[in-house]
């Protein structure tokens, strides 16, 4: 893998094109906005999410998909969850064929209830082994700041995944490879709707005992949803479980963490939006179809619920607390 | 259980006795000056730990530890894990018989390398059965204030973990039983090595995905030790492993993760001793009881063992991103 095409010139993805860059190979970032392209191209830089970040020179620009898709080994899929499809449907017909397909998109589909893998191998027309998810522990900012961070890339076929592995692999980044595709990509939808469950605690004054409970029973509540559809249960465990949701739910970086606090602060949602600069967090969509998906999947996920009924049902923050602490006494398992 | 007493004001200590209070039953706090002891007993509050949280009235003091133990049915041990073993063989004469033993501290012991309800269990001459363990995402500040909160008490005997988690729930606090006491002390012990790893980190600049990945990766080598000494993995994944490890890792309330900031910003061990009002935490310590627990069964612990060359062998912080991300990249597991 050495032409690399990254789609989608947001935070993660112009961060994901610097690393492999950094790694030596020639990377084209496609950005949406043709003048965020040409910029790039000139300035090295991203001046709407890294202004301050140098991009290498082996690092090019466009907003022709065509031609960042023309000869490419890998092609990186950076959108937001929620608009995959239909970016993807524009994109499929220019994919080489035998790509790998790399998703950094973090979500379950609205509706379809997909994950990314599915609704990718559905639109992209390509078997699952072409398929690989990068996740971890992966605050954008901090790795385009050169500091010292590990991912787990995952792909069901493993010789592809050690592929992208050494694609990607420098001084600051080390990728580990993992073969269980559909527990990496759970781990990173459902940390969002968790470190929203954090933020609104932090929002209502609350401390470090309360976020590190949530935590623990939001990573038990993602592994038994893991557990039936498939995955493994060490992989919440690892890096892309347990690494990826302390960071998101640690850091004043994390988007969900702080939208939620907003809402733990006692703002509706969208006055939380119109605060994040018209963003909604991502954990926002994503509790409502992990809990359909938890409901088909007759899986229970108490934090999740109670995140969905306060961002969607006009619920109260303070029944988190309460939820968390008011039930019947028990054994942990 | 009644009447319970409690062998140490220290903030946790305190805070466990007022807990206890709370929940209705009779406290007895028992301080080694018997000037604290007077005021505690005379303003209902503990000036040198907890000078602005008001204990209840259920909650009296003493220096004379004969007076605290007589009648009591529980005793709750909260000295420090390295004076565990001297002060309870003072005590161990006036234990009622066939009472239970709690343990607060966590730590294993230097040179002989035994947890503390083994040391108990020798000291006080009774079965593991009489041997309860409270652990879990629990800074004593914020469970003063009453924030919610969920523990772990752990115990052989079940049917005694039930009794003591009825004496201690309140409408903050929340314990959950646990047959699995090797594995609940076990987390308690090794999280704080882990959060002095993750304060060197801090100290150094580095952000939330080094601390998220010093996390996981120490939970797993946590988990391995534990799996070797008959604990059940699933230990470390709850409240008693990963929620105590998250909430030490990430509050500026825990001394383990201050210390090590200082350590990561260049100072001593005995210049951040001084910062620390010449106070070691305990991790410095327990990182060699626990670095030579893990060489006896042939365990690989590599974050405890780099926090070893830190602390005791002048070993320089910045090895530890190294160690980190240097190595070859492989798997995950």
């Amino acid at each position: 893998m050495q032409r690399i095409a990254v789609l989608g010139a947001g935070a993660w993805g112009t961060t994901y094109a610097k690393v492999l860059a950094d790694a030596g190979r020639d990377v084209v970032l496609w950005a949406r906005k043709p003048e965020l392209a040409e910029t790039i191209g000139r300035e090295h830089v991203n001046p709407d999410r890294l202004p301050d970040v140098r991009l290498p020179d082996n690092l090019t620009s466009t907003s022709d998909a065509s031609a960042a898709l023309a000869d490419a080994e890998a092609v990186v899929l950076a959108v937001p969850s929620q608009h995959l499809r239909e970016n993807l449907a524009k994109w499929a017909p220019l994919l080489p064929a035998g790509v790998t397909l790399v998703s950094l998109a973090k979500g379950v589909e609205l509706h379809t209830l997909k994950r990314m893998s599915e609704v990718i191998t559905e639109v992209a027309g390509v078997p699952e082994h072409q398929v690989a998810v990068v996740s971890g522990p992966n605050l954008a900012r901090e790795i385009a700041d050169r500091q010292p961070t590990a991912t787990v890339i995952a792909c069901t076929d493993h010789e592809r995944a050690v592929e992208l592995q050494h694609a990607s692999t420098t001084g600051y980044f080390r990728p580990y490879t993992n073969t269980d595709l559909v527990g990496c990509e759970l781990g990173g939808a459902c940390k969002n709707v968790i470190a929203l469950s954090c933020g609104i605690a932090v929002g209502m004054g609350l401390g470090a005992n309360t976020v590190a409970t949530l935590i623990t029973r939001g990573l038990a509540e993602t592994t038994r949803l893991g557990a039936q559809l498939g995955a493994h249960p060490l992989t919440f465990s690892g890096l892309a479980g347990l690494g990826d949701l302390v960071a998101t739910c640690s850091s004043s970086l994390s988007r969900n963490r702080t939208f939620g606090e907003l809402l733990g602060k006692g703002k509706s949602i969208a006055e939380a939006q119109e605060a994040a600069h018209g963003q909604v967090a991502e954990g926002v969509k994503s509790c409502s179809s992990i809990r359909d998906l938890a409901v088909r999947h007759g899986v229970e996920m108490p934090i999740t619920e109670v995140v969905h009924r306060i961002c969607h049902d006009g619920g109260d923050p303070r029944e988190l607390g309460a939820d968390l602490i008011g039930r019947k006494t028990k054994p942990e398992r």
